[in-house]
């Protein structure tokens, strides 16, 4: 699996955790066309959408369940192993169950509930607790940084929407376990970022044509696009520690908000 | 256990989840007072603070593991049983755990960190489901509404602090759940509310001087009265639905924010 | 003019700045039902709403220009002179100017856009400078406090509408103004709150129907009632300085935001 | 005045109104290395750092008093004639006036109050007004844009601080001002965002040495860069409409907040 694209490494290394179509695709590209080694990390790493990463960009797999201590920890264990501490960590996992989102608080099963923050917000706490980990035993670069976490989020986790209780508890956790590393983790030389997505997310399919996962429409830009956002994540990647950005919404023209 | 004060009933029934010699005494004390019936639901019923309020004031005690669904869910049959259903319902469980609070994310113990989400957000969403099951089913009163929610919260519930993610993970689900709960619940005739509290919470001991719980000062007002708090809880659930405020952030005059 | 209910004295001396029959008269009956000695400066202080208030009630009626440094010092001098210090100023001018509101940016004239600003924000400066100077020479009520400044604001002081940026820009200028002057006077003992109200404030006439300003519906709830903003008002005029509330929104339970 | 650098044209006319030798010239600078025509506005543009920049980059020097509704409508019949509409356009005008700076609400002169908010704020609106007439008229590029227009803001826009009102006032009108017209003008093609620069800003000086305006330190990084701000605000031009930041708030590493 620890295979490396070839221009690799003195870029560095990223480290994606969700193997979706969307963000994390794009971020893999992305990262991989400017140089660095890319890992993705899914709880499903043989999915074609990973596989043809692997293909096409030279992605490492890797196997996790992000809501899982030991899984996170010998994620980190194997990701450094093959390919040196990861400089960027993007934690890009929504944690949505589809059985509880868009249910009344009655609907709601207390155990999918439960599942919903240790999938979307749990995950990320074991996530940022390993990446820091790590980068703190490593070098400044030449920007002065140790090593950039971004966190995706959705626009729940800025504000709470009716009917989806359980996933605005998930997002606003990880919304303040952002604040809390940002505050902690900056003055040591790590950036921290969240990245709240208010809208859902479009991606390009394979014949050019966009793929959506819950939008009635399509051609049009009532959709985030995934390769957008994921220049957003490289950007803040390369920022100098001077100006740190913490936050960044991405919203299309056409959002109500 | 059932035992009610004596001009109780014409005003209600409210339960406090949460038995800490705080802000729950006081709201138990304020409530009773003003002719409600008062239930107060611990994880330890027996502790003197709570005996002193059976005593003093007709308090009801109940054993409840709020971050248990199964006992919450006993709570509410309980008290509905035994005094009616609940018009007010006030969360009050911190529940931060000693060991992790204000540890780097590096000495953060996983399992620490996720009975910190359960202890103080997971409960809340208990309780708060099983209160909007039983008031739903009941009557509007004279100023609109079919009962109040009130979620007890700290300043890390607004704003991640450093040292502490698994807390701002906690206190920032909770914020996340009152809100989507204020969105859905109000329109349904439920107030439902959150108190942050930015500072820490000072109350009255029986002989008169003032006790803390966290704090190293003492006879000034750098500390949260309780008291003072419980009025503010009165306030809300008096208010009329044509009026209803969602937030109110108390701190001291000295607070620095 | 200065005229003083019969009670009054003992609760102190209100000031509310603003001449309206929605807020200003309902806090107006309030407060010298409560005791207070209350005055009330309106630009144009003859209209019928003020001499009712002046017959039913004994409020003081003043005439006064906000906008105007000179007006505003010469108004304190005459309140502070008639019925002592006001330990309670309420600042009740919404400024916004109807020519102007709800237009495209282009079509916005630049100097109502300007007048806005002067009439909604720029007058909250000078009330509350006036009332600072003459609160911090006063005395520590037995709360702790030397008085209490209230800012009404509307919810475009904490979201910006479209069509409406001078507006936007008024209501934004009075939340940094609030904020400003509760950090910088909450610990030299004045409480310093401001409450947006996130709807339309209806009040009742004096035949007992509803009246309102700018709402096509009539006899429900989907109006801020003048009355309940009121008893706010006055809750936090009365709370201790250990738990100061800084801001409190009201909207109906119907409203979406 | 009207000289154009050689490869521009095809990227475009940037507006800058403010000409400090900060974010203004950072952003000249850039912009004139990037492809862009750029102009800078100005109260006083004769001043050195202008100079320099007409000199080494091309850029167009215009004298405007951005408080003065005709001063601003000048200024843009002028650069449409000389360059085009620019689809850029930044307001980068702080407005603090020294004399009122830091001064407690008692100290504070009423008429410099009113000119920081003429100054800070009043001077946004005139110049967004304007920027969106032109735009408008204009053309969708092949990011689906017809324009961006960034203001840069304070951390005062965000927060307001104590002894410092009228900053906090005029800040805050930039960011309600911000608000309205990103809801209003996105949907119509125009980008508008805000840049919250929390911290003093820095920038090098001819000999490469660090200058800066208000802070006793130097050559380390707790000053934002101006030439990273200025990064930023192009990222923030490019972005395609699908996925436009409102707002990004920039910091140093070593920033308390």
């Amino acid at each position: 699996m620890a295979i490396t694209n070839e221009n690799a490494g003195s870029k560095g290394t990223a480290l994606i955790v969700g193997g979706g179509p969307g963000i994390s695709a794009s971020c893999a590209r992305l990262f991989a066309k400017e140089g660095m080694i890319v890992a993705v990390a899914a709880r499903k790493p043989d999915k074609t959408v990973l596989k043809t990463l692997e293909e096409d960009f030279g992605i490492a797999r890797y196997q996790c369940d992000a809501s899982s201590d030991q899984s996170v920890e010998q994620l980190f264990g194997k990701v450094v192993s093959d390919h040196g501490t990861p400089n960027l960590v993007v934690h890009n996992i929504d944690g949505r169950v589809p059985d509880i989102f868009r249910k009344e608080i009655t609907e709601a099963d207390p155990d999918l509930a439960l599942q919903t923050i240790r999938n979307g917000a749990y995950s990320a706490f074991l996530v940022a607790r390993q990446a820091t980990k790590h980068m703190l035993s490593g070098e400044l670069d030449d920007k002065g940084s140790r090593g950039t976490i971004i966190f995706t989020n959705a626009s729940a986790g800025i504000k709470g929407y009716p009917k989806s209780g359980a996933f605005a508890m998930a997002c606003h956790a990880k919304t303040g376990l952002a604040q809390s590393l940002a505050r902690e983790l900056m003055p040591k030389g790590i950036h921290v970022a969240q990245v709240p997505i208010d809208a859902a997310v479009g991606w390009r399919q394979e014949d050019g044509t966009r793929a959506h996962r819950r939008m009635g429409t399509d051609e049009n830009d009532n959709l985030a696009d995934s390769d957008q956002i994921a220049e957003m994540y490289l950007h803040l990647h390369r920022q100098h520690r001077s100006t740190w950005a913490f936050e960044v919404a991405l919203r299309p023209w056409v959002e109500n908000w």
